[in-house]
């Protein structure tokens, strides 16, 4: 066994950082959630994602770890009502999560609706902060106060002009991030959206690269071109692959 | 041309009354609904299935046609909150759909939790029933008084023992039809889980096959196996290809 020099330990502490560990598939049990939690804690993941009924299992195994729960809303399709997305956040929060991965309406993007779809979003971030004030009062939540949205806009069905558009409508509605995938519809993150989302909103918003991340060298890549965290269920063997890199 | 005999007229018209025509794509436009629409009122189809946002739209389209608006409820993953499950249920019906098919907690069921799935089945039943009482004094909104749940346990996932319960689970709960599959996961529907519904649960519920269902071959297999729906985005092909075969 190699022995990890502290200089090396502080380069895996700091792309452990920029790690959403992620398992948001339909069968996923109580017993998968609770790896990933234990996961995450153990390697200083930025947060685990998951799906909102997992949502309360997550947050009190994560309690103490500094490790956030992010769940989805409106996932993977986005083609469900604002009110439901706002309610899906709402509850979220009041779960226990910190953080709401949300896909917008790629129907009304095209259909040139931009203002439907900015209330869309700007729905979703004013529910995660009523509900972040709300859950603030409580022991232990004060993270939450400063919830995070996430705006998924799903790359691989847009054209680069649509790209430009749902960052610029993502930023307008007041979110924090915009991410390139949902990891289940035809492709995921590609380093020339990253550039994209970069360019257009990277002054204001930060940009979570998600799907089909699968090795240390990707995700070495795509934090290189700007993202400030990268989307994955292979957080485990990407940080394995690190450890041996010294 | 060929020109259509009265007995092969009829016989289109009621195999059109199987199809739930079908697009949860997540970059439909409002056009490509509006289309469905008219596509599934001019073969008579049973209903169209649609995502939530399109609900509004396509009931009024649909006005006076005698074709259903079915939509989703935590779709396609099942793992959101039984509370949000019955509010996407409750809007629906309110919004003007007649039909609701909903996704399982699939992990629950993996876990042993049959009284936890049970209760995310009830509570979309309920929701839909009381909503349904709510719009059914409207004008023209009778139909939506005995509103139907459709229960979707993504077989792809499921061992055989794991279908049989499901199933029964879903009869419990009050559902109407047990449904195969979302479309979406790693496989659609087959000829023996037709059989697995048939047996453990045909009885009391009817049985929706969806899944890569796309020739009218397909389609008429699985009616003669006891699918008393097919979902598909294939309708209009699948009628052309019966309207050659007199």
């Amino acid at each position: 066994m190699k022995t990890i020099t502290p200089e090396h330990e502080q380069y895996l502490i700091t792309i452990a950082g920029y790690i959403d560990h992620t398992n948001l598939k339909p069968d996923a049990t109580a017993g998968d959630i609770l790896r990933l939690c234990d996961e995450a804690a153990g390697y200083g993941f930025a947060a685990v994602c998951i799906n909102p009924v997992f949502v309360p299992l997550a947050a009190e195994r994560l309690k103490g770890t500094g490790v956030k729960v992010c769940t989805v809303a409106g996932f993977p399709l986005g083609a469900n009502t604002p009110e439901i997305k706002a309610s899906e956040a709402r509850k979220a929060i009041l779960d226990g999560a910190a953080e709401v991965d949300m896909v917008i309406h790629i129907g009304a993007l095209k259909d040139g609706q931009d203002i439907l779809v900015e209330k869309d979003i700007s729905g979703v971030v004013a529910a995660v902060r009523e509900a972040g004030r709300e859950a603030g009062g409580e022991a232990g939540r004060e993270g939450i106060v400063k919830g995070i949205v996430k705006v998924i806009i799903e790359t691989c069905l847009l054209t680069d002009s649509e790209k430009d558009r749902a960052c610029l409508i993502a930023q307008k509605a007041g979110a924090h991030f915009i991410k390139t995938s949902t990891g289940l519809s035809l492709a995921g993150a590609t380093l020339e959206d990253v550039h994209i989302m970069k360019s257009t909103v990277g002054q204001t918003m930060k940009i979570k690269a998600a799907g089909g991340i699968r090795t240390a060298a990707q995700a070495l890549e795509f934090i290189k071109a700007g993202a400030a965290r990268i989307g994955t269920s292979s957080g485990v063997s990407i940080m394995k692959e690190l450890e041996q890199w010294q």
